[in-house]
């Protein structure tokens, strides 16, 4: 069951109105690195979770990332203030001066709607686990560049915030894929040489890794006579 | 700020797997008149609302069908069983068994992706009651259609429960309408005669409204002059 | 059988070119809440109604609608004028620009494709009905955002006029409404006592409605002990 | 202005319902070379074509391709018959089951939704016209691949029907090529000596043209050393 | 297989940064007509395709584009320069400085994401043809409206290299089509007296064909009496 | 510049045609976690990679996905075999049979068209890095659900050694990451106490972690008393 408590997680306030940037902040609201893709992709992973102590890492996380999502929100309607001058944005999309009337919305800075094509879910917990340490990291690098493009003290402060909850969620996935990272998917699966081969398929350059390599270099590493079933 | 609460809101069980009943309940996770749907609209809604007893009545509401989207994703876990064979489900999208590992996913029957173009906010309160009042009337016309294509009583049970609380819902949201009909919107904006002219466009058949034509019908009908302004 | 009349539904003409605002009257074009959803929707619900006078208002409008999208594309071009340097529009989508050779096209202002995902059709005509009350109310709405972006006297009252007819459309569905309201998903499909409850899931505030609760306060409405079926 | 007819423009009827076929079906309403797609297409260019005879030959086109949809959602609309059971339908979408009550929806066989992403608009008659030859030619495919999958008498002359118009509609797009060949893009826009290159990228196979390459082949066709502009 | 060298196609370079023209170039990075979708259909069109010389142009020109696509995505990336700032680029999408890093994307200039919607494939060579030649005649189109947006002398040879290709990429396939005519959809599939009327549906205005009608007119050509089969 | 040769990366061939089978492949074509994703998200990656050495493993690895794309469509074009009868393939999408006459699309198993906001690109390169690795475990999951739906030993061989090779590409992504992961968004951004902060949103259930509360625990960790910046 979800319940919802008036006070924001954080308190949200700006220095002033100021609709460009109103637009950019909406692609945390509702772009593929941002928090309502962050909340569903954890909602929807915990369906299936079994081990108790994950699914509630998952929870506890995306509620907060729904919270997240209030709070950029919260700061998306203060920046639009009241003046409904669809020019009075100079870049980005338009929307919420002629469609929704200064209402955040569920698209990016450019007006592109969100999709659940934005959420990945495999029921394998490894490969989810990964996939959130990266989506942790992706929220994390927009929130630098937004944060290079405002100078709103009360904004910068939010930013801030979020960045850091960011790190912290990266942390606890961490800590869970430590815990299961002999499962599902990272059991072996019948490796064979096939998954020690490089294939140098762009030239000139030629990346010389040592773990893939082993001790012995594979024998075959020739695009041009590529390995027969 | 939202919280989870692991208890559900209401029990849900099955009597048994089904996996081709999982597809077709996906309808209600992921799709157009679904769960996430109704959360996404109201939550957004409540943004901009000033009158704080009725963004109390979107919130309470939108927390509400966050909680159905629980329910509904926790019966199609069960209805998907554990048996991963693809073919067990014989009609509708097959992502489930190829892609989620039998997890619930944020599609809808035929594994089209949820998107935000689902979603309605205007940022004026007559328009998004009544979006409100048509969306949760679809909602109940859905999962009618649902309740036909099963026998499982505990299904049915949910699927009662679920109808039930729309029903709530478009209650809560005309009580809303009533309240607030003469605002934004639905003020007078300087309607003229053109708002009570009727084109007869498609042929033979002539609509004959009382509401419309008034005492006095208007003088031009008639599609072949129409009016200069 | 559809056929069309090169005279358009009523004059369009606009004092000068302004491709800023043409950019943003796309919005009535290929948006969510403009004239082709309209068409679409109301072509698309009526090829299942059975009752003639109903199915013929439907038609009716959906013809007009298809003749509002012919009124806003032949202002977008006016709006548009000849000049192809992309930035002279300063706001919104470029597409005009550098795609189509300022030719309307079937997107928003920001230049996000129309999608059916804008169309709602459900096979039950009280559902459908009220979509379409909203639909027109929504149309209104962005028509009235758009009215204040601009001074040009032909497009106030080109938005004049297709404001009316929203208003119109507005009352047609109402009257259609009143007449089939028993039917369908209106009739009473074994509503219980779930139907009357209110939770509280959204603290502080506790929505006190009257026709909720009816003369008895439903015994549960604490969340805390959700109802079991 | 467009104006619709009860009457269809050519009789449709069925032997018998076939929901597996009415899913097949509508691919040619909704899907990507279907009859929406088509009339939005011409409608859309027509809006700033100059020549009156082309924009004549472009609106009667797409009042016809308006009319097509008709007669294609009305056959889909008798195979879906009355029988409400998702599973009656053994192959592609079952949204018309469980989402629109058996009513054509603007989706393609596999239930994806209708996209203006389908509609190819550039403000260039030649290109216009090549876009719609190609649009016509690939409608045709589709109608003889849905000719194979039914039995039906009265679907397969439907269909024949149609497949002769799109001839028609091709000839005439062909006839329209042909008056304006010298405009627009076919104009010389400076071609030089690369448009007479040929890179031989794809190995091995060697593609020898006659038209392209002239009398004396060109002295460059190696991709290991590309042009320098 | 696929292999890449880093030596470009032709060389790219520009005069000074753009973000502006960045943002428009975009266009042929990730729009409907751009390099990315002629790469993708070619490619998917050639996986069944059995005459090895017409496939063997098809992957040709395939691989062609996809090096296209990277001179594209280089002078994006140079154009985008190194300054961070949102506002730089005045029109367009501004996601490359809020979400990709001044990276160039798979999005068009308005943002809107690419999609395999613009990709059309038949199974039939005739109609894939026409498809192509269209397709390399829009994209010129684009070319040509990008070409008189900037003044920058690399950028316009750049384009003027791109230009001459995509006519040299025509003149193959219009070949292939030469070879192949009377093959698949375009032999005779019991073409009948349908093919060749003219249904005159939008008035006034008259279009004659000379070939269409042939010697004799049609003796139907009224809307108002269509045929019955 | 992109380079194509005819012999495929490794032999594809199948047992038998399996048209059911065929579409469920279609996911690692179109599908999320597909080989066109990962080729699109490395070779967009690549564009504004500075490291030669690191650019050079993107390119390897991206033109190897483009060849596992070859490989995957090759397979579904002979699982499709010549049987054009649309009920062959008993669930998944029936494009295939009405669409693209038995040619691969670009589009999942359950006929949703492949969209770029499947592809993640920031510019930073820990978090490119990072996604990479997610999304070669995803494909690996995906591919090992596959596996579990066929018996056709060929068809297990192709899974296998391509389950292989994103083993591999995994391995090479991780030590890319171990050679930069003090650089971009990894390097400390001013963390603050935030970042070690843990709040139990979802209850029962405490999540007890060790590395992220530290030898003392924070002091803080009640969302009913949240964080004042």
């Amino acid at each position: 069951m979800f319940k919802h408590d008036k006070q924001l997680l954080a308190e949200v306030k700006v220095e002033r109105p100021n609709p460009t940037y109103a637009t950019m902040l909406q692609e945390q609201l509702g772009g593929p690195h941002g928090e309502l893709k962050a909340a569903m992709q954890y909602i929807c992973q915990s369906f299936r979770i079994k081990n108790p102590e994950i699914k509630d890492v998952f929870l506890d996380i995306a509620a907060e990332e729904m919270s997240h999502m209030e709070m950029v929100a919260t700061a998306i309607n203060l920046l639009n203030g009241h003046d409904p001058t669809a020019t009075s944005a100079t870049v980005g999309s338009i929307e919420s001066h002629i469609l929704s009337g200064l209402n955040p919305m569920l698209t990016n800075a450019s007006g592109e709607l969100w999709t659940a094509a934005y959420v990945n879910v495999t029921g394998d917990l490894p490969a989810d686990l990964l996939s959130n340490i990266a989506a942790e990291q992706r929220a994390k690098v927009v929130y630098e560049y937004l944060h290079r493009q405002i100078n709103d003290k009360y904004v910068r402060q939010m930013i801030d915030f979020l960045l850091n909850r960011e790190e912290a969620h990266n942390t606890m996935f961490r800590e869970c894929f430590q815990k299961i990272q002999d499962t599902g998917s990272n059991r072996d699966w019948g490796i064979d040489q096939n998954a020690r081969l490089y294939f140098d398929l762009s030239t000139p350059g030629n990346y010389v890794g040592t773990q893939l390599h082993g001790p012995t270099p594979p024998s075959f590493n020739n695009p041009q006579n590529p390995p027969q079933q």
